[in-house]
């Protein structure tokens, strides 16, 4: 298949400008703030039940993470993907640690229940835990763009009826139906906290600015491997890599974008 | 008017090492706390209503920010603030996203109900809605220290009786009679998030080691802004220049932001 | 007495790769996790009842850190230190702030009351107010590695039955039989928030690793140590120093480390 050019989506993406809600962890509130801030989107992290469908009201998308999960949150979370549904805004799940507790992976479920998500991005195991399917992890190879990774990443694309991304040494983005991978990235991301939530936002500002949140979501996922890439080239170790992301973030144009991208 | 000295006020601070207690935010937390210690201050961040009460009593000064406000948090800025007012040490208010939500807007007008604010710091539509303008912000131009946002900061100050500093392109600091202009600064410091909390707490630094809070903090947004202009030189892009910036901070003299400071 | 090799007690920590479950505060939860990870560990931060028994099960090691202490999190540090006291992994806790606000003094005892610890890590203030002691602080030196700290170390640590870790210029590791002293370290740490914290976790790391606490301590801190002087040679202020700290906690190999431990 044709994949519309990555760089017309990222240039897309500044021109907008979006506004991205993010009721996040944390751990990575400052780092995806800043992801979005250097890639050219407007973050915005709120989360009381006072204030969630205002944000929603004023944002281009709405992002929800579970990474440091308690109850108080689940209630803006749902407050705020309703109203994000209402607007028909898109919405990203990052379903951080489903699996690994029972509380996460009954909180996911119920998230998927109360309102409709555009993506849900998250590893091997987490994504199959969004489906239930938690028991059948421990085989799953989350590192390798595996044909078992890219079956379950189908699997649960058309269960949900969502776009599934599930990161790894290659990316997998389907709506199970059209399934585009994507080779771009590098090792040194897993040394750094919350790469994957930068990521999962970063998707979040594609698909804000865009229409189609297959061809946005891989096309965000190639424009952050390709940053990973080359801030590689210029660090010394995971201190001066993320650094040197946030960096890349901003001085990818987007014809580096579309030379660069590896998207299958 | 003549100026005092910026370089002496940094002197000032360095010498003191201000205790700044901080009730912000969670995406800077960090960034704030770097930025004080680099300054030469010494934060303290602390929101439980159990001890709020104790940390004033130990700090110099007191930093508000609403930037991820929940309402158990609102309690503890009230104990804190009439705990830091009895004290007599200076207050300092960032009504972060005030008037973009009502639950926003209406806790700041608490707030500066509660207890006696001695700066406030925002851009100006954040400040314009302290005073309940918020209707009228659309046509304030707040990057530009334009003679309207000069006569909202200047109508402000006069209407909450305290120091009020409206930061944009140029950065206007007034007590309703007396106006400065800060010209220093860079655009960089709109790609990176916290940037406006750390002037702020920077802000409530020099106030608390100080006793004019009018030149204190405007001599606070000079040097802020030295270290943006200065970081600016040697960073590559939004990543790089916070650290350089943090640097920066640290490596200013007090001769050096005589030199550099363009205050009006 | 013969230290055991620093150098086999990091390559013996990255092989095992353990998960340090973390309830720490809101400031260095990202600075932590990126500590971890850079040393080779794998870190989690999680704080809600529901799952904080769960994730002390998937631990080979438990870090409390009381940074920003509410109500609310001392129910969820007491049901995650029963689980990790059940399952018999190390508990290392860091008493921040303890002796400058009663809530935290009374929080600290009451945890130290409710599960067994396995390592105390804090500066002079904190340890002694850990141990009803605070009101004695005020004379310890606690940056020089004195006598008076060694010897405050060493009665704690009997006290409590633990490993206590004083940290200052130079850090006091004693079982209260046995006292390490560790020379390495740089006074640019004291410019970085969370680089206390940062060192508890990594003692949570090597002890979750390990199998002897005062040694495991003794080689985390002259690791972090000696990243800091590694560090400071290649940084050119505070903001430079963390990140290349973080570089340097990766880079750092085995030999390095056995090269360059200053443990007496």
């Amino acid at each position: 298949m044709i994949i519309p050019s990555p760089g017309a989506m990222l240039a897309n993406m500044r021109a907008a400008c979006p506004l991205v809600h993010n009721i996040t962890n944390y751990v990575v509130m400052n780092s995806t703030a800043n992801a979005l801030l250097a890639a050219g989107a407007s973050p915005v992290m709120a989360h009381a039940p006072e204030e969630v469908e205002d944000m929603a009201r004023l944002a281009s998308a709405l992002v929800i993470n579970i990474g440091t999960l308690s109850a108080p949150w689940i209630d803006a979370m749902i407050l705020a993907g309703k109203a994000a549904a209402r607007k028909k805004i898109p919405i990203v799940l990052d379903p951080v640690g489903a699996g690994a507790t029972s509380f996460r992976t009954r909180t996911v479920v119920r998230l998927l229940d109360e309102f409709p998500v555009t993506v849900l991005r998250g590893n091997a195991s987490e994504v199959l835990s969004c489906a239930g399917e938690s028991k059948t992890t421990r085989g799953v190879d989350s590192t390798a763009g595996s044909m078992e990774a890219r079956e379950a990443a189908e699997r649960v694309a058309r269960g949900l009826g969502c776009v599934t991304v599930i990161t790894g040494k290659v990316d997998v983005v389907t709506d199970g139906k059209r399934t585009l991978l994507v080779h771009n990235g590098h090792e040194m991301m897993r040394r750094v906290t919350g790469t994957g939530c930068a990521a999962t936002a970063l998707v979040g500002a594609f698909c804000g600015a865009g229409s189609d949140p297959l061809n946005d979501s891989a096309a965000a996922m190639a424009y952050y491997g390709l940053a990973g890439e080359r801030a590689a080239v210029r660090s010394a170790g995971p201190g001066t890599f993320w650094i040197a992301l946030l960096d890349e973030l901003a001085l990818i144009s987007p014809s580096d974008l579309d030379a660069g991208s590896r998207i299958e």
